[in-house]
């Protein structure tokens, strides 16, 4: 008798990898279709299925897609590295926000001289001085190295 | 007959809400103390004591400190945010590079006027005119906003 179950390629990514059979109220179908299966793979192996579906109940379901992309965006990251995930980029993006604002306060500081009709102080291979940190005017707050909430 | 078990108390924080014998080889032990009970239900939660524990036998020992901390982080950013958890702490520091990134490019225009001698242009109200972003020299690779690794 043949069989009248629908067809394996109709189960979205995540029902294929759980070998399960995909409900038209399946809560995965929307956002793991059955054309990305690495997609739902690498979420489903960081998270697990279970907990996937449990955030994706909790948020509003116009939210539920970039609860997805979120989601895997970090399992992306914790895949590729799995000591610091995605605290890795918020390391880097904090060092180098550090790092620009010390630049702008070092231009912000020449600027404070020219505007006031200072000429600029030259070193002893006649290029302009670069002000100390302990020279240079408050720039915003400095964000920690450490991993913290932004 | 008196129990010789061990204490619940000399289990890890994992074992206890796992309900199972801490052994002395449990690789959750020396990460989630008794006394931290909400770091490694936070961690649980999000994702799930099976995903922590491949994860930890896959990096080096000297590295699983990290990895715990990057993982509470992690968990404790998407139970405080489930739709964006720590992502949206990248968004933010990506807006706030990028306004970092104008400022600076913004400074440095207004410096290189200095520098070449001509006087600041001047605005109907006699302050410094702003140069366009079109004017503006590059200052760097400017990130999207969209999710990325940095």
């Amino acid at each position: 008798m043949r069989n009248h179950e629908p067809r394996a390629s109709s189960s979205c990514a995540a029902c294929k990898l759980l070998k399960r059979r995909c409900s038209p109220s399946c809560i995965f179908a929307p956002y793991f279709r059955s054309d990305e299966p690495k997609k739902f793979a690498k979420v489903h192996k960081v998270f697990g299925a279970s907990n996937v579906s449990k955030i994706l109940n909790e948020v509003p379901e116009e939210q539920r897609d970039e609860t997805v992309n979120s989601l895997a965006y970090e399992a992306e990251a914790r895949l590729r590295d799995p000591v610091y995930g995605c605290i890795g980029a918020i390391a880097l993006l904090q060092r180098r926000m550090v790092e620009l604002q010390v630049d702008l306060a070092i231009a912000r500081a020449r600027l404070a001289r020219y505007s006031a009709g200072s000429p600029p102080i030259l070193n002893d291979h006649g290029s302009i001085m670069i002000p100390t940190l302990a020279e240079l005017p408050a720039c915003g707050h400095v964000p920690s190295q450490e991993f913290r909430f932004v």
